[in-house]
């Protein structure tokens, strides 16, 4: 049996409900000692965490599609992470693992957990700790089955897809692309709409906070839209209700522009064009996929590996920073899939 | 060649576009000899008009689900004719029809006008002309196709529908109650509400005009809703959105809450609902299901027919008193399906 020198785990809990944008105060830093596993259990060392923006919706009171995060509880967080200890047959240290680590450096979970928690190793092969937390993890998952089980993307279609430089943005449209899809993305500031459309190979990208995004949207979809991946609600949502073809499916995975409001959330008043259009919106959560994750993994890292598809993490260093770096998320200064970085490999 | 009196023809014409409710001031009484029909066209004596909430979006410029009626057009209305002349093998006179007649006594059609307006002939036996505009005209295949087709509704499954004594709510309840849902309406005022549980067999109906329907809705629906029909949009949309069940199906078939604003369109700001239980909001327009119209008349003229299913119209007597009749559907004056008797048969 192998032992461990005495480790402090610096952890970040929810000391409050925030109302708006979380406030430093909104967050409790507490250290414990290292807990050891259990039998059947495991300790992790968290390598970085996934920084999302449903992760403001786990910060509310009320029924979702899981138990908001509790008062004190340590913030939940999926990550990348290495075994450090294990009394599971299934693991060895030095193993790396994905799985619900929360936001703290280090992660002891019971055999009940690791089922609960989906943890599964990773296959350094088919890409990075970052990529499984991007391409390889929940917001490529999200953009796999939200683009083709519920948008039933097909050639030829004209996508539109928003927050088209974020985690599931940008997988969604290149996943689009190399269906066959025309894509236009919708993403805030010059860098980012050039960086999809040289770097991605989108056919065009609106800059939302520039000129008037709604004649764009038209010059850019002249066909209408027959597929709409939302992430982020609000009126990029009307915008495009507004332009929509007969048929078309709207995907809503996100609303980030409604997650800090401190009033009711914004409706969308252009929804009407469901009926003209006979179009419809539908919602979806990730987790009902996981039975199928293997088959988006392995065709999602062969698009990774032959080329075809590219992806970009804005990594920040520190579990210290991470309340800063979540609101990175809500201004969209974040470039990329966000990933904070806990420890080293 | 049958030889017909000089008639004058009463015809009711969109004098302007309304701004809210429509005013006596936006209609135009004409009055015009009777056509002679062309070669391979039919002359016809209107019976009755079918008035819907759909007449109000007609009167819109911009573009929808099929052109708006011009400025000086004759009002267009679906309804139940006889033939009086026929220039065309498959119509004799005496026959009775249903097509796309116009705000008016009398309608000359030609050949392409009678492929164009959906004319057909009625069977008399199925349904009086009455049945023929409600259960087994329009308002019956939307309701047919919006229950089954995009609602998906099946055994077991809670289904709610607004506007539940009017023309596609009755049928939609009275068939989803067939086919083994549980059936909650939501109608105004308790005469109403009375009739879709004791006549109608509806399981439960919400008065929206009295007491807390948010409360009487969960009642009502303790395991939630499984199918929303609505026909009303605004803040019964919101209300039942927020007790939707995971996979739920929400058919848009009409928003006549709406239709009269003045204002903007009041969007769902519980539209998140749809992504926390994976749920669904769909648009429909009846047309798209003519085709497969004869399998909807044949159930539902069976259901009538062995008393399963039982209909109710709202008849106002004479031409002169559209417009006047028309405003009954948005104050939620008329019980059942509103129908204008025109002429006698």
């Amino acid at each position: 049996m192998n032992t461990l020198p005495k480790l402090s785990n610096q952890q970040i809990r929810l000391a409050a409900r925030p109302v708006g944008l979380p406030k430093r105060s909104d967050w409790a830093f507490t250290s414990e000692p290292v807990a050891q596993p259990e039998p059947g259990g495991l300790l992790i060392k968290t390598l970085a965490l996934s920084l999302d923006p449903a992760m403001r919706g786990w910060m509310n009171e009320g029924k979702s599609y899981i138990p908001p995060v509790a008062i004190n509880e340590v913030m939940r967080a999926a990550g990348i992470g290495v075994v450090l200890k294990s009394n599971h047959a299934g693991f060895a240290p030095g193993d790396q693992v994905s799985a619900s680590l929360g936001v703290q450096q280090y992660c002891a979970l019971g055999s009940a957990d690791i089922k609960r928690s989906g943890l599964f190793k990773i296959d350094a092969r088919l890409g990075t700790p970052n990529q499984w937390l991007n391409v390889l993890g929940m917001p490529g998952m999200t953009a796999y089955f939200g683009l083709l089980d519920v948008g039933q993307a097909k050639a030829g279609d004209s996508v539109v897809v928003s927050g088209a430089a974020g985690a599931v943005g940008q997988t969604v449209g290149q996943l689009a692309r190399i269906k066959g899809c025309r894509v236009v993305g919708i993403a805030g500031g010059p860098a980012k709409c050039d960086w999809v459309v040289k770097e991605l190979g989108f056919d065009a990208c609106i800059d939302y906070k520039a000129g008037n995004p709604r004649d764009a949207l038209k010059a850019a979809c002249p066909k209408g839209v027959d597929v709409y991946f939302d992430n982020v609600g609000g009126e990029i949502l009307d915008m495009v209700l507004a332009r929509i073809n007969r048929k078309a499916r709207i995907v809503i995975c996100g609303a980030i522009s409604q997650y800090n409001n401190t009033t009711p959330v914004q409706g969308p008043k252009n929804y009407l064009s469901l009926l003209v259009n006979r179009a419809r919106m539908e919602g979806m959560v990730v987790f009902d996929y996981a039975d199928r994750f293997p088959q988006a993994v392995a065709e999602l890292s062969g698009c990774l590996r032959d080329g075809r598809m590219k992806s970009r993490e804005d990594v920040i260093d520190g579990l210290q920073n991470f309340p800063e770096a979540l609101l990175k998320l809500f201004t969209g200064e974040n470039f990329g899939k966000l990933v904070l970085r806990v420890a080293a490999e």
